[in-house]
This record gives structure tokens, sequence and C-alpha cells, in this order.
């Protein structure tokens, strides 16, 4: 395989989208040739990020203006629901080239699921099979021969790493899972609301999509999965005054007979030999601030006051593991490169 | 009553003395008369809180300068138990002053408790009894006779306020309730700590306390009584980047039979003539940001993904009526002022 | 006169309005009979500013659903150059009825000088000479019979309360002054731009306005009068990671045989008698924490290490003293009430 | 020379030496094999930096264990005044060991100078004449030949960066510089101090070290010597409440008959060969959050409202550039490695 991935970068202009430039262009692999932001085309990237200005990048041209056939990577960065069209656009002129896909079109496998929670219909249901799911620790096999890989949404990224191992090994109960979620602002992405000015979501803490957050179906999809039974959870974020980060606190009961030890052992042997996956020491305790601008989910498991219960603690940069970390992962899973390319920086602390 | 009354506040170099100094000195019957903090006597205080600059208050000084006999009321900010010695002390001089504690001492009813979870013998016994347990919207004829208020702790003020309706009520079971909290920075005090510094905490989201924090037996006390059975509840608080405010996020099973209106309109007909109560309408959603610097607390009531389930939501501003409001609304019903006297701060936003 | 004032607050769906409606909601004498928000009429306030949900409160109206013969007072905190005309039509219906102007469109006493900085002809130069500049400490005699008082603007207000004293003592010298400020993301208005969201303005400081800011020529208007002489000054602004809250920091040159005690004296003693003005001692430093919220401003004296030059910084709270407290203030000149009637708040910290 | 450098990181408890090791740690030749932290000797580093967990990095020791035979180059992060007997001692049993010391031990020249401001005396004089001053792109030859590189402070390289050019080209008079600046809380280190807690700190801009900030010296020693005159400089910084970050605004006169466009082209032209230091276009702003975690130094050139005067404005991040990134280039110089080695992060936005 080429040493030289000819890489397009679809959606520059939005954070997901900034920070694949971020680190594909330290990759030593790849070569970004396109870059495409509909509303800025004929904009150096510089304009609409300016910590991006001085680097050896192309201008930002619209989607139609790259050529497929001179690609065999692209990074997608599109809001949900224009992935669709545009894949199947891809793989009609150039079947070869490998789509990492950052929004949720391919995330779920069922496509009425899709079409309930995203409101419209999934505009190319007949790739959908195709799509392996993104979870690089969990579907190696998948990614690596998959030319349409969906990446996981953030949260799902922390609840699935965090929870499917005590599931698969059966030591908590599948019924009774409630996740409390808090993230940065930057998960709100970059559109502009009143509420995500730094005046009004400073110095504030904020719930919502309250009980129906479109990363629900996706987590209970892979779950269920995982532990070979239908799973519903509870799910409620919080948006809170930073800008990168996600910790998630799942409050979970376990299974009868099983300690907190069980749960943590289970967790250290199925990551031991993961570079991006921590499993903390009994009273080490996750905090986004430690995996900041870095690869890594920090996964701590604690014992609740209430008895027979658990709360398993993920936290992870939701720009990096949560969205083009985790893609730049499997890119190198699908061309064969070794795992952590390109992802080595160190959480920036403080 | 006389109008005025003289007024020592103890502890007056910590945040929640300084809160209290605050809206104590735009109180129209209060005179403050003395004010200590024991490591820093002889300062003014504007030597220990800059925003206080230029005020009319005393100079700081110690606990054994103060004359009891002078004092018609004291607020107490001390640190946890410190302050069962200083009350016996003061009602051995003046029985007659009312003590308004803004510490843990006197919150529990049960001494062996309190000896277990603050790992000290209780140092005034024979005065727990004494002690009205000051949630001022649930116990204003205790406090109204009281000598002695043990207002509740900032995380208490929230989960009380929430759920004592729904489980007065019959409406939400008693024996699956998991609370999780999100606090700013003011909640962890002035002590200097690492993580406490603005590199450390900022852009960051850490739990903390997990399984063990000291307001668990508290909230589980005076949801028992409202209950009438005995409540264990899951608390895992978290420690967000804003120095105010704290949302209660509280994950409960409904009874059987009951909807989430059902729930919402039992706190609103409890909640209807209180001033410093606001329930929300369906889909307005609690956050700090609209509590700060006031008396609030916001609540809201959420239906659940999980079939049977409500996520009910408290937001309060830790110093506020987390704290030195609700010490003065407490203040306010022990002498018979308009209860929301000094209180009439409307949130500071942005 | 009558000791309730019916007012009307103008732009109530922005920063300077919240902060006006906040205030005058717990003004002894105003009580607010109509807000206006033209593209949010017939909404509850409560929809645009949440943390005004629950209070006494009309619903919001456009300009033209105001009986202007029905008001006493009008708080203007609508954008620059819409408030001229308006205020032409109150004075045309009502002309005893006082307007109180957070905006721009008086400021400038030289028509031709606002037309030049702000893009459009004036569109009341009849009006302009009877609108009073609103600097409470150094007008009151003009504020307190005007119809029209023209608040200044938040970097006016803290460079010409740091720097009329000294100039009109003669104590520094007036052909060099260099203001450099910073300010809080809430001095940016309302108004959605990318570099407002959190997740960009967090962390990060940047300079703005550079050479060419608004406000100058309204401070060179007003230290001229003072000084007697033309003033041209520089001013460099700087946004910071804050949501209110102003800092300048005045680099000047002092006049020959002048100290640094001198230029303090000066400033502690036309300041001795104002409650809004603290005028620090030698050593303690200006910071914007501690005036957050309060209606006052700290201004500090320090020694360069330049030979022949000082340092004066001031600090203040922009939508308080910058803007809705000084307004209030105005109007408790105007209407002959406590100038600090509804302005006792002190500083909200931590 | 040896491809891997056996490097001891000396006070790897602080925020610059967090970054040296973080940096060293993805550097290609480098080997980490001591790490030091008196007060923690003994403990893993992740026990005093938690984003280091899990990573492979020796157990911190005390300055007595490490074997200085063992070592080629040391990095040290200790604090001012203790670095000078440590590089004695290690130059004492090692003469060929290469230190980088980001401590101000050896960046003044003059030694009553350096006692004058650290108030102690220089404690290896003999020494001070072999230091080079390691502002990597103004003293290339002076650091490739060190055995000892005294790296500029953080204020110091954005100061020098922005002002050598324009002195050096006579663009600017030297009489009259002054430099407003603005730093992140990590600039005032780890030490536990009040007013850098969370809560004290944030919402917050507050001046300090007014008239006699330790870094003046500094700047006007090398100020001085590239103009070939004596300088003497006004410099007043500022807390802003972000964790990293620098920004200098800079107040210039210009010489006369230079334009602005004259003091940019030179700058423009100093700089276009250099990997880390950006100058940017007309209109273009240097903002702290667009190098966050970068080596880079963004300069913009700025026309000011006072005739014949200019704005000039760096921003950098004060751990990289500042420090550690800084030191690690100077690493590659004094090695012969490529310069941008280890350092080619892009900035982490948002």
């Amino acid at each position: 395989m080429s040493k030289t991935i000819k890489t397009a970068i679809l959606g520059a202009s939005g954070y997901t989208g900034a920070d694949a430039m971020r680190l594909a262009l330290r990759h030593p692999h790849l070569e970004i040739v396109a870059l495409t932001a509909n509303t800025h085309a004929g904009k150096p990237v510089g304009d609409v990020f300016e910590h991006l200005r001085g680097l050896d990048l192309p201008d930002l041209v619209t989607l139609d203006d790259v050529d497929w056939t001179a690609v065999d990577l692209v990074i997608c960065a599109l809001p949900h629901g224009t992935t669709q069209a545009t894949t199947k656009a891809i793989r009609a002129t150039n079947p070869d080239c490998v789509v990492v896909d950052m929004s949720a079109d391919f995330r779920l496998r069922d496509v009425d699921t899709y079409a309930q929670w995203y409101g419209i219909p999934h505009g190319a249901p007949e790739l959908q099979g195709e799509a392996a799911y993104g979870l690089s620790e969990h579907n190696r096999d998948g990614i690596a021969g998959a030319k349409i890989v969906a990446c996981p949404g953030c949260f799902p990224t922390a609840a699935l790493t965090a929870l499917i191992p005590p599931l698969a090994n059966g030591h908590v109960q599948p019924d009774d899972i409630i996740i409390d979620a808090k993230t940065g602002m930057s998960g709100a992405g970059r559109g502009l609301k009143q509420g995500m000015l730094f005046s009004e979501a400073g110095e504030g803490t904020s719930p919502y999509g309250i009980g129906h957050h479109r990363h629900m179906p996706e987590i209970e999809q892979e779950l269920s999965k995982a532990s070979g039974q239908a799973i519903t959870v509870g799910f409620t974020p919080h948006l809170v005054p930073m800008a990168r980060g996600e910790l998630l606190t799942c409050h979970v009961r376990l299974a009868d007979n099983v300690s907190i030890d069980d749960v943590r052992t289970g967790l250290v042997e199925r990551y031991a030999d993961e570079p991006f996956v921590l499993v903390l020491e009994e009273g080490q305790i996750p905090k986004t601030q430690n995996v900041r601008g870095s690869n890594m989910v920090h996964i701590g498991v604690f014992k609740d006051r209430l008895a027979g219960r658990a709360i398993i603690i993920a936290a992870l940069d939701n720009l990096v593991k949560g969205s083009a970390g985790q893609a730049l992962q499997n890119v190198n899973i699908a061309f064969g490169f070794e795992e952590t390319l390109g992802l080595e920086q160190i959480a920036l602390f403080p």
C-alpha cells in the first residue's frame, strides 16, 4: 500500500474538521489534497481557523470541486444528514476510496431507527451494510477491510469503552444503566446560538436533550450487541463551561456476586494492551483535564453507597478520541499503519 | 422585638462568611458588630476580601474577643467541628442569642451518625435536640422558635427541595434515587489545594467524594423523615469550572400510575406561594447561570427514556440559597421579619 | 414629584437592557410598565432572559406599542443609531418624559464627529444640545435638569473617572495618554459571532478595534473639556475571557514636579464623598473581580519604572457602572432621589 | 553525536517541568533517564501530574540522586535562585553535559543586576560568561556551542521577538516603549495562593508587579544589545483568566519617516524563514487562542490613533515558546538536530 495517502477533508470549517486537519497535517503518511467548506469556498483555511494560519494547506473548495478519483481517503466532518449522498457520489466515482465519516450518517445499522431519530430517511441504505462501526478497540477486524467507517459519536465512544467489557463479562445488569454525561461546549458545535456565547455559557451548567438525545440509540445498539440482549439506557447530557472534554458517570447495578474489583479487573484485562485506554487504579479519578488534546480514554470504577451498585466513569476529549482522533486511528487501521501514528500527543495540561 | 439585631459573623475569612457579610450589610435590620477570623485578627476585612474594601465593617477579631452578651444573633461560618463548642460557649453566656449555623455541626440529629461521618464525637450533644434544621420552606415552625438553626448543606438544600414533595406525595419510589451533582469550585471552599488552582480546575470536570460524600447522611435523614421510611441515596458530586452554582440531576423511578405531570404538578402546588422556589414549566430547563447570586432554586421535571423513570433537576447558587442566603432567610424567620428581606437580589446574568 | 415613576425599558433583549431590568425591578420608586424588543414582541421576558423568569414584568412589545404619554421615564438600551429617532418621537408626544439613554446616540456633542465615527448622520441634531452627558460624578447639575441623559460608554466611564481629576489638577501631561483596556465578553454584546462562542473566546485574549474604537472620540471630548485643551488619546481594547468587568491601564506622563502621591491624593480628595468611586491606598490593586455586579469604580495609582511616568488603573463592571447602574444613578439624580437607591448591591465575589 | 540523548529534567513537579516532560517524551532523540522533584521523591510522576499517568517515565528522585555522569542533557525547571549551584555541581562532575535552564538564573549577564532584582548574590558568577541567552531565533550561533543555555523568560521571549527587529532596523524610537502584557494563570506557577484559586482568579483581570516585574531588566538587556544603546521600558503585566497564553501590546513611537508598513515589512523579512514566528498580514490580529499548545509566536503591527505611534502585538503560549518549547528548540540547536524536532504540534483550538 502506498505510503502517501491522498486525503480530502470535507467540512473543514467546523470543529471536528479543524481537529482532523490539525492531526492529519502531522501524520507522516497523509497528504491533504483537498479541503471543503461550501460557504467558505475560495478562502484560505486560515480565514476560518486562525490557528491554522501559516501552514501548508490547500484553500477551501466546495464539495463539487473535489475530484474523487484523485483521493485515497476522505475524512468526513459534514453535518448529519449530508454524508450519505456524498458517500454515494464518492463510491460511484472511486470505489477504492476509503471514507472515514465522523457524522452520524452511517452509525445506526437499522435505517428505520436512523429515520426515526434523525427525522429524514436514510440517503444511502444500500451502503449501510458496508459501513464498519469505528469504535477502534472493539471492531478492528471490521474497520480493517472497510471502505466506509462510521466513527462513533463522542458520548457513545466514552459510554461503550466503559460499559462494553462489564456487560460482555456479565458484571453489570443490562436493565438498569443510567448515564449522566457532562460535555464541553465544543460538543455543541460551531453553530451560532445565544446559549453558546461565552457570557451565557460561562459560569454555568445546563442539561440538554434530556431523555431524547440522539446518541442514545447508538449506545443502545452497541451495548445490545455486546451483551446479546436488547438494552435501553437512561442518558442525560449536561453542558459545562469548558471547550473540550467529556465525562460520563455511569450508574449501574452489579450482577449477583460480582464485586467492584471484578469490574475493574475485567476492564484492566480487556484494555491491557490498548495504547489509548487507561483503566485507573482504585482511588484514581478520571478528569477531563487529564486527557485534553490527547486520544486517551481514562476509566475509573467506584463503589456506590447504594448496596450492589457501581459507578463507572470515563473521560475523553470529545474532539480527539471522541471524533477526529478516533477517525485517524481508524485511518491507521484501515490502511494498515501503526495504530498510534499521528496520535502520540500527550494531554495538554494545564 | 428590636428592629436592630446586633450581629456577629464568625469565620469571616471564608466564602460563606463573605457572602453572609455581603448580604447582612444590606439587610435593613441587621447591624454587624463583630467579625471573627482567628488567623487574620486585627486586619480590616478588606485585606482578606478585597471586594469588601470601603464598606462600613468592623475589623476582624478572634472568637475570644467577642462579647456574646452584646450580640442578638451569631451567624456561624466556621469549619465543621468547631461550632459545637462555640455554640455551647455562646449559650452559656447569652441564652437568648440566636445562633444560625452554616456548618454541618448541628445538621445530623443522631450524634452517632455525626461521629461516624465527621470522624469526631459531637461536642455539644445536649444542644443537638434544640437545633432546628434550617430548610426554610420545610421547617418554618421549627425555625421560628429556635435558638440554634442548623442550615442545610448546599447539596442537601437542592436535593431536598426537589425530592421532598414527590416523596411526600408518593410520586417517586424511595428505594431507587440516584443523585448526580455538579458544583462550582467555591463549593470546595477557600482552602489551598493544587486541584483548585485556576490552571488545573479550569477547562475540566472531575468527580470527587464518590460514594462517600458527607452530604449523603443529611439528605437521607430528611428524605426519610419526609417519606416516613428509611431512605438511602446514591450521590456523586462533580466539580465543574465555575465559581458558583450547583445543579442536581436526580434520576428517580416513578411510583405506579404516576405521570411526569403528576410529579410536576405536585411540586408546583407545594411551592406556589414560595418566593424562593420556582418550578419551571414543561420544557424549561434549570441552569445554574439563571440563579447565580440569587436566593432562588429552579426545579424542572423531565421524562426519562427509560420507562417509568423521571429526571428531576434543581439548580441553585451554593453560596446563597445553598448557605448564606438561606441563613439570612432563617434569620428573617427566627426574628419574625418579612422572609425576603435582604434577599431580593435578582440573579446576575450574564 | 411622584414617588412612582412609570418606566419603559427599550431594547430589553440585550445585556444592558437585562441589567436595567434587574436593577429597576428592585428600585423602590420605579414601576416597569413597558418593555420593548421588536423581534421578540409578544413573548414573556423569561423567554429571552431565563434568569428573569417568575418575576413580575410585562411582556415584550414593539416600540410602536408603547404609549409614551403613559411613561415618566424611558431607559434606552437600543442599538447605536436607533435612539435618536425614538427620542424625537417620545419628545413629540410627551415632552416631560425623561430619556436616559445607554446607547452612543447623544454622547458626542459635535454632530459631525458623530457622523464620522458612527457612519450615519445624526438623526436628531436639534435635541443634541439638550442632552446631558451622564457621567454622574462629574455632571450632576447637568443631569438634574435634563430630559435627555446620554450615559457614557463603559470604557469612557472608566477612563474619565480615572483621568479627569489628574488632568484637571494639572498632574499629568495631556499629550501622552495611552489607555490599554481589557474587557469581559459581555462588552461585545449579545450578537452572534463565532469569536464570541465559549469555545473560541474562552482561554484566550485578543485585542480588537485597535486604533479605531468608537469610544476614543468620546473619551477625548470629555478629557479635552476637563483639561481645557484638545486631547487625543491612544486606546487599545482587548477581550479577555470573563463575562463582566473592565480594567483600564492608563500609561501617562507626570507633569513637572508632580509625584505619584500628588496624583493619588488628588483623586482621593476629588472622590472622598462619592459612594461609587473608591481610590485605593498605595499598593492596593484594582481588579475586576472586586467590583463585579456592583456600581463601584476602583482606582489605583502606581509608579512606573520609566522616570516621570505613572500608571493609573481603573476597574468597573461594564454592565453596571459601565451602563445600567450608571443609568439608574442618573435616574436618581434626574428625579431627585437618593443617588444610591437601587444600587447598593455589593460586588459578587467569588 | 549520539542519536540518543540521555536527559534529566529537574523540577518535574512544576508547570514548566511538566511541559518539558510532555514534549521531551515525544522527541525522537531524547531519552528521559531522570526526573527530580525533591518534595515528591519516590513517587511516580503520575501522582503529581495525573495527565502523565500511564506513560513510560522514571519515578521522581531528589537532585542528589541523579548521577550527572550518566546524562548528556539537563533541562532545568527549578525555582529561580537554585539553578546556579546545581549547574556548578553538574559542571564539576560532567563538563560535557549541556544544561538548558528555564529559570532566570543565567539570563542576566551582569551579576550585580541579578543580585539587585533577585535579592540574592549570583551563585556561580564564574559560569555566567559561558551561558548563551536562549532566544533561539536571535542567538543560534551562541546556543550551538554552549554548555549552558539560559532560556528567556516568557514575557521577554514575546517582547524581544516583537521588538528586536524594529529596534535593530531603527524603525521605532528606543526611549518610549511601553509594554502592556496579559498572561494566563499558569504564568504564576503552581504555588498555592488564594488569588490563583479558580473561584478568585476566574472572571477577573488583575495587574501585578506593576513597575517592578523581574522580566524588565532582561527585556532591557537584550533590547539594549540589539539597538546599541541603553533602553529602559515600561512593563505592566496583568493576569487574565486562562491557563495558558500571553499577549504583549507594545505601544511604541515610530522613528521619523517610518511607516507602519515599514515596521511590518522589517518583521516579515526578518522572520521569513523562521518556522516558529509568524508575522501576520495587515488587519490580522494575534490572539493567544491561536497559539495555545504550540511553539509559535504570532506578531501583528497596527497603526495607533496617536500620530507617529504604532502598536506591535505578540502572542505566544507561555509554557511552550515561553519556556519548555523554546528550551527544546535550544536543545535541538545545541545538539545539531533539526530545529523543529518534537515541536511540530499545531495549536489546540478550540
